[in-house]
């Protein structure tokens, strides 16, 4: 009964996140419509099956299978189908008929951003996604506008909450991989294809969207180096901590001077890392997610909280709702997206970090001379050297030499690693971890 | 040479954050312009005395006496002056000639916020203030803007460095207040006069700030109940690290039933606080900042970084200009502040806390029993007691009773604070404190 204007919003897909977003917009709308100034009221939920089970209990004749209808008379879309098609048509549907969008869809986002943004710039809408990247942190915004006027120097990232909670369990109980993985799975936190996370190609799409935020540029995803945590072992992680270390699976975003040519780049990878236990990421625990940053004026910031789940997420979805409705009340076109940088993303060769090389080398006099000769030689300087002596299956007993080296370039640590293959004294380099958050 | 358009920005106060925020906008004037679409243009520095000594090197003819004129003149203007006369008369001669307005001034966001937002929504201005509070740390874009579709149940926020580093010096070295605060002295981490800080005014500020934010609604600075850190005592913090806590003065926002009407209204109080060693806020050390957050849908949510210092807060401003260039750029009026809640402040009667009590009694037959009929006769239920015999200066021994609470009421426990100090066997109540953060 208020004298506000009424937003038509449309919702694409009704999975875990879906369903919780409409069951807040129907339990809070009067709520929401006082802080956004116009009623939002939720005119259909797409769906592929009318009559699927849903998380939230929602009313029958909202369900359409007509997504194009819906959208076509809708002020806000929201999409939270997931996937690249139809995800990415029903997008730039909407955004051509001068609807504001709101995803979550971090695939999309980092395989066809440039295309979305673009189409929304040129009609005047808006694209929000604060959901796509830390579940309910806020994260996209903080980027976009807080610190739009400094210059982020590097982040890193835990914004897989999967392999979080694989590598905690893995550190905390000792658990194998395939033990925590089992557990993960068996909890609902992994999926039945655990790939997508394990492999680091989720973490690697949010890398992808971070750095091109962080950075005022575009970063391809297919320009992210990843690394999965699945060759990640039982003694890796007891090895790390021992050495003060903890293994986390890392979205590292840095802008970096090219060593070769002396210009400016940036970096985007993802791979499971060293992190001293006294940095602030070492205590991010369970299924969480955080995003530690260093911008030139700001320092270091961090920002924690819940990184995936149905109604945390929901959570994000609203706020951009919201951020959406307001702008429609007060009318004007969106802020496009500031890709000014163009910095080029720099090959993970030309990377430099400290490395844990962990070897088992045949347990003889001047092996030690012959590795650090290894070392040397490719130009890596070695900082640290532990050995112990182990229990040998073969013939020859065998040691374990850990190396712990100077920061060094990503291509002078794989020489040495090639190099170090090739000794008649090495019988196997059997980890090697970059040292990140030093 | 770009084909932007120009937008002519003002600086009142060259102090300790205007003279870097002068400093950064010359230094990377280009890199704003392509991220704003706008060039930003130092139109000039309006301070009292021309001459004085900066903490950033600024080309002369900048500075000017007539802020006036200079606001007359601009697009944007930039307010870090500090105080409440005259900032609040130029903000409004800005606000009113239709310019955006950026500013950190919490003290008067806290005094005279409604005055300021009122005539920004009248003349479809935007008024920013992400410097207000957290320094560095976004918190208000998040709470505006990311949270603004999610109900957010309470905040607990260490927002005033100076008092974190002294009581963290106090935990870490078990130093005295006096000597904590002479350090903080002497390192400029506290003021010549450091009552704005230490008596929790400056907390007070940004607790109301950041309830009416979180709540929708106005929230009164007077409205915040009030209690600094200058009578917790070495004794107080020792004994809270033994029992697993740690101080921290907390700014805390919270939505409550109130226990009398069940109408739903909001509490905003700052004072030091037990927090347990294993929070979040309990590893936030030194003279930073955080805020932990908890929402109905997002669950629980950090933010941290540096809260003060002059480059950092820069960092803050600079992304509230950027975001209001971007504004410019695509025209159209102001989001408008949401305060629809309108909620009323509770009186710290009706909050709800668990405390920790410490007693100095006679050491005599019956005084455990006498102490504990106090709690139970004002409804205050026991959860533990722990007792030690010291040495006692007076004729008769006494010993040392602290007791934990169960969750009681403010108005409960101050009826039983002054019972007990009626009892002939209490010597002296000594020290009273909440746990927070449980």
């Amino acid at each position: 009964m208020t004298p506000y204007r009424t937003l038509r919003i449309a919702l694409l897909g009704a999975g875990s996140v879906g369903a919780q977003v409409a069951s807040l917009l129907l339990k809070h709308g009067d709520e929401l419509a006082a802080r956004a100034g116009a009623r939002l009221t939720l005119a259909g939920i797409a769906v592929r099956d009318v009559d699927a089970v849903r998380s939230a209990d929602l009313p029958r004749e909202l369900f359409t299978t007509d997504a194009r209808e819906l959208i076509l008379g809708s002020d806000i879309v929201i999409e939270l189908m997931g996937g690249i098609e139809p995800a990415r048509e029903y997008i730039l549907l909407a955004l051509g008929s001068g609807a504001d969008v709101i995803t979550g869809n971090k695939a999309l986002l980092a395989k066809h951003g440039d295309e979305l943004f673009e189409l929304a710039e040129q009609v005047g809408a808006q694209l929000y996604y604060e959901a796509a990247v830390g579940g309910a942190i806020p994260i996209i915004r903080p980027l976009r506008d807080s610190l739009a006027g400094d210059r982020v120097q590097r982040i890193l990232g835990i914004v897989n909450g999967t392999t979080n909670f694989v590598l905690d369990l893995m550190d905390s109980a000792g658990e194998s991989f395939d033990s925590a993985l089992a557990t993960a799975t068996a909890l609902g936190y992994a999926e039945a294809d655990p790939s997508g996370d394990v492999d680091g190609h989720d973490a690697a799409q949010k890398a992808a969207i971070l750095a091109g935020l962080a950075f005022h540029t575009r970063v391809p995803v297919e320009a992210v180096h990843r690394e999965g945590i699945s060759g990640v072992t039982a003694e890796d992680v007891e090895g790390a901590r021992k050495a003060g270390y903890v293994i986390k699976l890392l979205a590292i975003c840095e802008r970096l001077t090219d060593p070769e040519t002396g210009l400016e780049g940036v970096s985007a990878r993802v791979y499971p890392a060293l992190v001293p236990r006294d940095h602030p990421l070492a205590a991010v625990r369970g299924a969480n997610n955080a995003v530690f940053l260093e911008a030139e004026a700001a320092g270091s910031l961090m920002f924690y909280g819940a990184g995936a789940g149905g109604i945390q997420t929901a959570s994000a979805v609203l706020g951009d709702l919201v951020s959406a409705a307001r702008r429609h009340v007060v009318g004007g076109p969106g802020v496009a997206e500031s890709t000014a940088g163009e910095l080029p993303v720099l090959d993970i060769g030309k990377v430099a970090t400290r490395y844990r090389i962990r070897l088992a080398v045949l347990d003889r006099p001047g092996v030690l001379a012959e590795v650090a000769g290894v070392f040397s030689e490719h130009g890596v300087s070695v900082e640290a050297v532990e050995q112990s002596v182990s229990a040998g299956a073969t013939a020859e007993a065998t040691a374990t030499l850990v190396v712990g080296t100077h920061l060094a370039t990503e291509a002078a640590l794989a020489a040495t690693v090639a190099a170090l293959e090739e000794q008649s004294s090495v019988v196997a380099v059997q980890s090697v971890f970059r040292i990140e958050g030093e």
